[in-house]
């Protein structure tokens, strides 16, 4: 079942840390773009220089489409080069009707993901072929880390804020053990109250860094009640800590300093909760 | 404005049928895949066929990913190969924050898409990248046309079912004149109500045919006043109509009809409105 390998891959690499493969061709030191293939050689040296760091790897799937017909190419490379033992999830954000998710299940799970971000809206159809195979399986979009979050997701509906009604939903899509949450970091007090809805659930984390999300109570809201299943996520703070050549070994030093910060926040969370 | 290209697309063109280019290689005509490129082939056979009948076709990108490497390079040719002054719909349901939903607006628009479709969980910042361009646009996705839309589309948002919470916001979102709405088929009662609140957008309906939706109420409810601003996909009842060699020349047959049967149903309702 895909949610005890998330909480066995947690525990056995010691890292709720996901880095996150949003790599821009604007954005990766210049000197990398004179030579061939330069997404993958960037992508390359991140997972070399952070691999024994991290639980999860999540490249997002728009980043890839946006380099037009290599893009899928680039990403397969990528997800064929990260070691075994590593959570490849797919931030593709998903959902379409039944016949048409069986499709984009296929396409993903295909390409070498465990597990894919998938988008509530369409309903249990659209996530369906996504969990089917319990070696498989989503992280679905609960409540996200973007400012317009409030647009729909905090919407009262009979009487309870949308997000929670997603969260239970979710609940009854999990009898395969193979179902989490996308719940942003710039939410601490939801990320609280949704916690306690869905209990043992894998979180997938992102908003810390460069979108504001607050360490401390991520960790302590968003982590079971052992300190356990959150998988939190950094994407620019770590692959651009520097634009220059040392840019593998800045990434490494970032990854060892959120990893460091959020285990020792874990410890505390777990000595007080035994 | 993208909002009046479509008006005067479906009125030029005396259509407001699309097609929707959904290739699977497991359905096309086998004798194709004996044959290099079947898939670009099936699709060049079918806008031969079919493109003076049609206001747009409609390719899914799901069934485009699920191609693996050559998947973008299909998709590019297709699109490439569609005639001028046909709209090129993107079935796409993106929705991700800004930072992403800017690469996802870049790639689907390079690509040759005039609109894509969007999933309005993540609110306005996943959906402003793609209406900056007043020339192009989205279809919010409002009402599915799947039968699990009930999970959280008809749940009521402070005395309103959520679909039409999506509508009114659409319509705050459709300051530049480019957004229009996707609303099955398969519900005419809320397609009613729903082209009640958004007089003026484009709807895209999905739904008629292999989903048994029903043309009649389709095209009174769907239709603004003056039986106009709807473009009705059909997909697997045209482009599968036979699977022999004549696929391509049962696929117009069905166009035809469907086209002719629509352009009877919104005289009708033209006529009665005036």
């Amino acid at each position: 079942m895909l949610n005890h390998y998330i909480r066995e891959t947690i525990q056995e690499r010691n890292s709720m840390l996901c880095v996150g493969l949003d790599t821009d061709p604007v954005k990766i030191p210049p000197y990398l773009l004179k030579q061939d293939n330069p997404i993958y050689r960037f992508n390359r040296a991140i997972i070399d220089s952070t691999h024994d760091l991290v639980a999860a790897y999540k490249p997002n799937l728009a980043f890839y489409e946006a380099l037009g017909l290599e893009g899928w190419a680039v990403l397969k490379q990528t997800l064929d080069y990260i070691p075994e033992g590593i959570l490849k999830i797919g931030d593709a954000k998903r959902g379409d009707i039944g016949s048409t998710a069986i499709k984009y299940a296929k396409a993903l799970f295909d390409l070498g993901f465990d597990v894919v971000t998938v988008n509530p809206y369409l309903g249990w159809d659209s996530i369906g072929p996504f969990v089917h195979d319990q070696e498989k399986g989503v992280f679905v979009l609960c409540l996200t880390s973007n400012p317009s979050a409030q647009d729909f997701q905090y919407r009262m509906v009979e009487g309870k804020p949308f997000y929670q009604r997603v969260a239970e939903k979710v609940l009854e899509w999990n009898s395969n053990e193979n179902c989490g949450l996308v719940v942003g970091a710039t939410h601490p007090e939801e990320l609280l109250k949704i916690r306690e809805t869905a209990q043992n659930l894998p979180f997938l984390i992102p908003g810390i860094g460069a979108q504001g999300g607050d360490l401390e109570s991520t960790i302590s809201g968003g982590t079971d009640g052992h300190g356990e299943m959150a998988i939190v996520n950094s994407s620019r703070g770590i692959i651009y800590a520097s634009s220059g050549e040392d840019f593998a070994d800045a990434a490494r030093n970032e990854a060892l300093k959120l990893k460091d910060a959020m285990n020792s926040l874990r410890l505390k969370k777990k000595e007080q909760s035994e």
